[in-house]
């Protein structure tokens, strides 16, 4: 083996940070899974070997699931536009967080996953890129791509290709959400058809929370953006504000701003909709349910939330009850895969959460309404309700008992 | 961790095969450099502590080649029209072959390679689509892209992008032909400027040997097609080879078909070109030199070579003088993202050539005109060669004296 991946200078005085440190040479690599030993080995792999497998995969397109790494890799696509908290900083600042990603993918649920940034933010451009990547992958996580364009670009993607497409942001987010959401209405004796939710925020993660909610059969949400309650009254809505409008507040009613929203509300979901003030706060009902997923500084400060609320979570490690995609993506794709499905559905994503809950179970307490994000059990029970679910909904190519 | 790739039922009659046996669940691997073993581990990976390497690259772009994958990786980009010998059988079916080259090259050259195998075959789409990609890579190696459009796209690619293009058959080809041919002439008391050469076939790989023979030298080359030599006085040529045409035939008067090209010649290089007969063989002059390219039929049988030739080069492993491309591509990447070079320069190519040749030193023989495939001191060597051509052409980005 010769020199391997090029380092910073040794002088690069931030290496005394152990962030950059862990940094220097990025996070990932790419592995031989086979020998390559000696001619005979080479003879295998590649050439004339190789043939063979390329003229069997032409004669029988379906044979690239069995001899390609493709229906186990996934590509993170990302345009850098809404990269974190830190907004758009382009594709090449964005890359680290996509190699986190496919380090966590790797880690949990035993995906292949590669980081495409793409130099564009045209969603066009964006969508024809991805189709043409599409042959090359078992399944697209698309990834920090900003409001509304995420919308439209995954809509489009899940038409057009025959592998699950998952805006992360959107899904990942509103699978936790969901399934810390039912434990925190276990345990104060609500339903989630009989309780008033407010979602303040109306991007990637405040629409699919929304559209989760009501799938899994919420019937009082209202969603608040900088301008009050998303109601069809207002003539300042995109198309996803205003067909989410039709479906919240337009069957309740509810008009106004957050604190009119707010009041005798049971529960708030924070998301990037900006600070709430206590005086807001003291406005919900009693045993209310704050979930403030803004980091690093969530919409309402847990010290403040607790005072009003039975149960609290945040986006935050250093909390208890952390809402974090990495509990939801790594086994939703593992099962797709495993699953060879054709696409995650919205019962694939319901039973991802459900799994999720229900592995809280009897230990279910005011701080332990999620697993842990390093709790192994995870990503298989999610995995496994998610293939299930993929046989149920008929977008699974694989037989369950084939599952090795 | 979870279940791993999906693999082939177990009944699939294939798997007796120890080919297939090898590809199943393809050939490569996604793999994290970095530990992730608790929370703080995740915190340094990924958020909050990535959003400061982050926030450096948004700030000063040059960073991600410290703190990232990228400097170390490569796109393998196919569009699957011309693949082994097999010809256009589409990007599904490429991937073998692509997975295959991705474990060449980190095992020979410690380059993260990724497999991408494009749904398009329009030059336009392709060349726009790897504009999209090239800021998640350090270079792109173009595979088994049909020629005439292959000359095109690296062109183009090569003029619009600042990081290596390398159309590997191409260029790699012709870089061990230089290497090989350099050691027969000196066996055989020749130069390359006083010698006859003949190269048979004008697609990807014959218009790149004939431009490195010229580079390196080479004053009377004929490059022969199906109609026979290329001269501008056909009215059939494509612009490629008309251009090819005023360089080498037209500067000699050569004509004719290959028996006339080669009445007389030193020197045979066939790429794909198709078989040629014995009589014509016999038509060359004595202690010729024979390099039959094709695979797995070379156009001139060894055991009839040697009838006529003096040293007789093929593209097998199981004849002596293998030209492979394995020698070159892994060290002419390496040796490039070594010296963190913006391209692959004509004078990168003729040192990776010369370094390939000299390894060979007081070992030459008419059985040993280039390295072992598995002589491990190849890919180093040309490496070494290439970095510093880059820093003599002025393209390298890093100083010699960093490369760890």
């Amino acid at each position: 083996m010769v020199a391997s991946t090029p380092l910073p200078s040794p002088d690069d005085p931030r290496l005394l940070d152990p962030v950059f440190a862990l940094h220097a040479g990025g996070k990932l690599a790419v592995a031989a899974t086979v020998p390559l030993h000696g001619p005979d080995d080479l003879s295998l792999a590649y050439t004339p070997g190789v043939a063979r497998v390329c003229e069997a995969i032409a004669d029988d397109p379906a044979l690239a699931d069995d001899y390609t790494w493709v229906p186990n890799t996934v590509a993170v696509v990302t345009d850098g536009t809404a990269v974190l908290g830190l907004g758009d900083i382009g594709p090449r600042a964005a890359m680290p967080v996509m190699e986190g990603k496919a380090v966590l993918f790797k880690e949990f649920g035993g995906v292949d996953a590669v980081p495409i940034c793409l130099g564009t933010t045209d969603p066009d451009e964006i969508i024809e890129t991805v189709v043409r990547l599409a042959p090359s992958f078992g399944g697209i996580n698309l990834e920090d791509i900003a409001a509304p364009r995420c919308f439209e670009i995954e809509r489009r993607l899940r038409e057009v290709l025959d592998i699950p497409v998952f805006h992360d942001d959107q899904h990942g987010t509103a699978v936790v959400v969901l399934a810390a959401l039912r434990n925190a209405l276990r345990l104060t004796g609500r339903s989630l058809g009989g309780c008033r939710i407010v979602v303040s925020g109306a991007g990637a993660a405040g629409v699919a929370v929304t559209r989760m909610l009501l799938s899994a059969g919420a019937r009082d949400v209202a969603v608040v953006d900088r301008r009050g309650v998303l109601s069809s009254r207002r003539e300042d809505l995109t198309p996803v504000k205003l067909s989410l409008a039709r479906d919240t507040a337009d069957t309740t009613g509810r008009r106004g701003d957050l604190a009119d929203a707010l009041t005798g509300a049971d529960v708030f979901i924070g998301v990037s909709g900006g600070l709430v003030d206590e005086a807001v706060v003291a406005r919900m009902a009693a045993d209310a349910v704050i979930f403030g997923l803004a980091n690093p500084v969530p919409e309402v400060h847990p010290d403040i939330a607790h005072r009003y609320a039975r149960v609290v979570a945040t986006g935050r490690s250093d909390y208890p009850n952390q809402i974090n995609n990495v509990l939801a993506f790594p086994g939703i794709f593992r099962g797709a895969f495993d699953a060879r499905a054709t696409a995650i559905t919205e019962a694939m994503k319901l039973a991802a959460a459900d799994a999720l809950a229900d592995l809280v179970g009897d230990r279910l307490s005011e701080e332990y309404v999620v697993p842990s994000p390093f709790d192994r059990r995870v990503a298989p029970a999610v995995a496994a309700a998610v293939a299930e679910a993929a046989h149920a909904d008929g977008v699974a190519k694989r037989p369950l008992s084939a599952r090795l």
